[in-house]
């Protein structure tokens, strides 16, 4: 938060100087070797050891030991009560939009703010993205704003709730908990019950995040993770479903490995499905990297701190903290500039990349995407605004340990 | 082929005597450990090298420079000018269809005998597999039995065939090269061409097959491969799309990494799209595989003289050859019973498990699964026939070296 002493002291120049930004960023980072990447992994001796035992037990591919330990930690991790291995996050969210229901035609709320593969994956599902706003909050679905707008589009038609705008059926909503930052998840359960919506989190961000002291991937029926090579524990590529109930875990492992019907033999199958299981070796990977998460989120939250004392007296822009209530994984660090500066944004985002820093702006929104130009939308302005003025900064965990002490 | 010495002194016991197949397939696996899988796969120090290479450079994940590589190989070892890597053949191909042109509820024909990730790659285009026969000739989708059923079955209508009795566009035919045996492309491109149909070539079985000297993956526009656990080179899961289309091939790569646009920060995506790429870290294992390509194909093919021989006197069996002008990977090995025997086909799997051979038979045919009962369809006379009386035998390029000397 901008302090009020700053506040009153702010005399808004046209043009930002870059220079002191450059510099705190700088005495964050430290000692690391330029040009430093927004997330990169690291990989120890335990990483090593489990592949390789996995290239010589001769099985790399999917059901493999690995990928049933590899659930096992993933679970625990989460709190949830059991948890499916796939290939990557996206294919997580496809199938767990399928599985939760969602069919060809419905209608799936996410907010617009959000890595475009969250939009894709109710695509995938043959259903139409319905964008929704996002808070400050959070930086993630807004739940009055969600409320404010069913109760202006949503009418009760044959015992289902519909967009009165399409004629098409409301099935779920997508929290997407944004760089590991918690969505208000009691009051999005409230307006998900009054709408009868599925909610599936995507948690894709989250892995290690808590809100109430509750894993992030345990508040919807089921939700996804992601492991690709840019999270706070890869698999290369990889994905998970996790949910608490077991019958619903168990549809999702017989949906995302063809459908097959268990047999010494015979090749039988019960329902068009897929391919989608996360092969051992990835599995083996992550087994690795899941035994450093709780050090890992230490060191990202170190970080954190770092910058956000870094950025603590200055006037025009500030660190994004984790919501009220929440411990966040701190996935990707937020620059958040005060508006009057969001003109300013690429000029910063150009300045910072001469310097050997790999910053990136917040993802276009989705409702300014070609392909999804034309689907339902609430008013986006805080999206909008959001969009304008966020930048992310490097935030791998061994960064925690170049920092300059401060 | 059963001499004809044989045929002529056959007498059709009523059961037959299991032992003389137990002691035939004994004979070949030799001294190999029981019980023994139908494929397996094995890798050596080259293997261990690239993965950990891959690891230690902390670029795991997809885009790295195995990924070039693996697909440089690939390209190279099919004879195809391009090779798009992919998180598994079924996504290979799921891709592959939607980037020819198939669309939502267009027909696509394909043989009733194949892996259903060949039917379920066609559904998850949101088109409508349309089964078709095969050949004794090739084990795989008999030309001559599609002309027949189209010259029945299609019409045009509006510049574009149809399917008259569903009124839906034909869109594309999938020939998949069975057990590594290449359809008879030529005959099959007649056939295409008179009906307009693109070919998508299901090369995930035959990757080293070739026909006249040319590598399976190049006769159709864009082929797929497989590298799949099971497959003569794996990197656990993993797949490929292959075409001599530059632009094809440019994108194959967008729609298959998020369609994202090139920009040092910004996120941009200018279509829905999937993420479908193969991790670098899958990527290195298949280098590894990739360098003995050929002396895998080799073992493979001495394991098939081996059981040809074998079976060489057998009056009421056979080995399957492979088709006159290829040169086939014999992905997997088929004994074929002759038709008067089909009734025993389980007694025998039994036998063989009991005896720790891990045979199967061939997969359930499409038509007979039920979510793919009500799909268009040929007669299948061929392929109903083909499921009831072939076993695939152990079939692993090393068998090939702890076989008995014969």
């Amino acid at each position: 938060m901008v302090s009020s002493t700053a506040q009153a002291n702010r005399k808004y120049p046209d043009m930002l100087d870059l220079k002191p930004v450059l510099g705190a960023i700088d005495a964050v980072l430290g000692s690391a070797a330029r040009p430093v990447e927004l997330h990169e992994p690291r990989f120890g001796q335990r990483e090593r050891e489990l592949v390789l035992d996995c290239i010589d037990s001769n099985w790399v591919s999917s059901a493999g030991k690995y990928v049933t330990r590899f659930e096992e930690m993933v679970a625990a991790a989460t709190g949830a009560r059991h948890a499916v291995a796939i290939v990557n996050g996206t294919a997580a969210l496809h199938a767990a939009l399928v599985l939760e229901g969602v069919e060809q035609g419905d209608e799936v709320l996410l907010p617009a703010i959000t890595f475009v593969a969250t939009a894709n994956a109710v695509s995938h599902a043959g259903a139409i993205p319905h964008f929704v706003d996002s808070t400050w909050d959070t930086l993630g679905l807004d739940p009055q704003a969600l409320e404010a707008h069913l109760d202006a589009v949503a009418e009760r038609r044959n015992g289902a709730w519909v967009n009165k705008q399409t004629g098409r059926r409301l099935r779920a909503v997508v929290p997407v908990h944004i760089f590991g930052h918690p969505v208000d998840m009691a009051a999005l359960g409230a307006v998900a019950a009054k709408y009868e919506l599925v909610i599936v989190e995507d948690a894709t961000e989250s892995l290690g995040s808590t809100l109430g002291g509750k894993g992030c991937g345990t508040f919807g029926h089921s939700a996804v993770l992601s492991f690709n090579g840019n999270k706070i524990v890869t698999t290369g590529g990889g994905g998970m479903i996790v949910t608490d109930d077991e019958a619903h875990a168990r549809h999702a492992r017989h949906f995302t490995s063809t459908a097959k019907r268990a047999h010494a033999w015979a090749f039988d199958h019960d329902e068009v499905a897929y391919n989608y299981r996360l092969p051992n070796i990835n599995a083996a990977l992550g087994c690795g990297q899941m035994e450093r998460l709780p050090a890992m989120v230490d060191a990202k939250r170190r970080l954190a701190e770092r910058y956000l004392l870094a950025f603590s007296d200055f006037p025009w822009a500030r660190i994004y903290r984790e919501p009220e209530g929440s411990q966040s994984n701190y996935w990707l660090n937020t620059l958040v500039l005060e508006r009057e500066y969001a003109a300013e944004r690429d000029r910063l985002l150009a300045a910072l990349h001469g310097h050997g820093i790999r910053a990136r702006p917040l993802w276009t929104p989705m409702h300014l995407l070609p392909m999804y130009r034309d689907c339902p939308r609430s008013q986006l302005p805080v999206a909008e605004d959001m969009h304008t003025r966020c930048i992310n900064l490097p935030s791998s965990p061994f960064l925690a340990e170049s920092a300059n002490k401060v």
